[in-house]
């Protein structure tokens, strides 16, 4: 097997170069993407689905490859009026083994519902931001983690498997650049509550590899990369290099959203999510495995797009006539 | 100064490693925009724009803080009829001291014209592939180059310095991956016949960081970065990250397009220019310099689409609020 093309930061220090560069071949050329599409992109659509297309874009999704679609996300509906048939979808989605369909639970009483629907995996929601977090949910970072335990407790008891989000990783609309040490106090926290992952979440979008690297350079010395995501958006256009300087770090999860569901094509300030069809292209080019079949994701790209009835805001998807020049 | 932030493949050996490692901290945090968006850019735009508005274009662009800005094309207009006006721009713009403006010359009527109109840096282009050169200019990679001697040799004659293009450094849209053997060939030729700077074209935008590393293992090899810039197209979204690979060559001149002009949102296939605003985003995130301010320069790309009566094609455009999140 060919050792995999990855970056490293030349300012580090020769030592940790070698320390890093062992690590780094202890590595699959494996990655594997979570599809955020049918929950953290469709809940930022303006445009409200019926359930039935619903789990038809899901159903379409586990056809391409993917092992991990978040599907759903148990909230109140007068929070999130997109999510509000989220047991219907979940229960109606065809579950391929071998495929998660982790749901959100932002709250005990969302839990329940995801279990008594079926849900072997969940996901909670942290923010690195104080000020993100009061304006959200009323409460600081640290406040609301300590609310996630009862859900984490129940998890454990029930065999579900939890995922965490840390959002505002770099960057909060306000309060300005976030301090990676911040950062590190929420993923610690997560980790140590018993999330298997954690997801890095740019909520809006305003990270550069400068900023990712000095917030991973503090992270990933915190939690074991096995256990760490990214989620950037691309507002800047930033996600894919962003993603890019994350495989340094060996991080091998990243999460993206089909045809980047979420994004506002031209609304200001508007925060799509990655693309997964430009990920996926990216991450093929360099010789890397994520198991997904891109042609057919793109035909799900469009079928999504055509529903939504607006353009696809993944570049690749756009431009696409077949796998004709191989890179 | 604080030492850049450079990417290094860690595929290297650790010999490799060291001399690279030294030849990037001899690199300085400079990096230089070569604004392409008034040729380029604008010759790809379907809408023909009176020559007051791109001398417009170029006057508000060299406020910027830009110091290289390709002015237009020395081409027939029966070929490109966007620059039917090239003696009438170049006349007629500001020429800030301190700023180049070098215009394209395919051929040594086009460089009398543009000598004729009072320029002082000019643009040959060739091409990797050869079946693209074919299709283009009906002569083979090798033959076009031949083609370029009496150009150099004018421009020698008259002090001008003379810029290379290769165009197709990982795809061709006739024969698909492009070997980077092929590159070399093109771009030491320029090299030694007398080109300063030689700018890889990624034309087609199908470039991914796996088979720009692969061409730029060979090509740095054989010209030295300093002589070399990178021009890549959005067009599969790796714009970016194709551009943060080539630094870690020591790369440090790079092409792009205000607002990604020449690219046209959403017509399958387009191939549009990186958008400048969304390179000095991340440059500047990255802590390198590019003297640009960003903010005057969100201007000139909302001037210019209001012209063209567009959308910006630049992320960091459209989502711009003025600096306030500081990265």
């Amino acid at each position: 097997m060919p050792m995999p093309r990855i970056l490293l930061p030349a300012y580090r220090s020769l030592a940790s170069f070698t320390a890093k560069r062992t690590a780094v071949t202890s590595q699959s050329n494996q990655v594997r993407i979570v599809e955020v599409g049918p929950r953290d992109g469709l809940q930022n659509e303006a445009k409200i689905l019926p359930a039935a297309t619903k789990i038809e874009l899901i159903d379409r999704l586990s056809e391409t490859g993917l092992t991990t679609i978040e599907a759903t996300s148990f909230v109140s509906s007068k929070w999130v009026p997109q999510m509000g048939d989220n047991s219907e979808v979940f229960r109606g989605i065809r579950k391929v083994p071998g495929i998660n369909y982790p749901v959100l639970t932002p709250n005990l009483k969302g839990f329940e519902s995801a279990l008594a629907a079926g849900a072997e995996e969940v996901a909670v929601f942290g923010a690195a931001s104080d000020a993100f977090s009061l304006k959200n949910v009323n409460c600081t970072a640290a406040e609301a983690i300590e609310r996630f335990k009862p859900v984490l407790k129940a998890s454990q008891k029930h065999g579900v498997r939890v995922r965490g989000y840390v959002s505002t990783i770099v960057g909060c609309p306000y309060e300005g650049a976030v301090a990676p040490s911040a950062v590190v106090r929420v993923v610690e926290a997560l980790y140590e509550m018993g999330c298997y992952e954690i997801s890095l979440g740019d909520t809006i979008g305003v990270g550069t590899p400068g900023s990712m690297r000095r917030m991973l350079d503090e992270v990933a010395r915190a939690v074991p990369a096995e256990n760490l995501a990214v989620h950037c958006h691309d507002t800047y256009g930033q996600a894919l290099s962003n993603i890019l300087v994350s495989l340094e770090y060996g991080i091998r999860v990243v999460d993206s959203s089909v045809s980047g569901l979420g994004g506002c094509p031209y609304a200001r300030g508007a925060s799509g999510n990655a693309a997964t069809e430009d990920v996926v292209y990216m991450l093929h080019g360099m010789g890397l495995n994520t198991g997904v079949n891109l042609d057919k994701l793109i035909q799900v790209g469009r079928y999504i797009c055509t529903e939504l009835g607006r353009p696809s805001e993944s570049k690749v998807n756009r431009a696409w006539k077949g796998p004709a020049v191989k890179q």
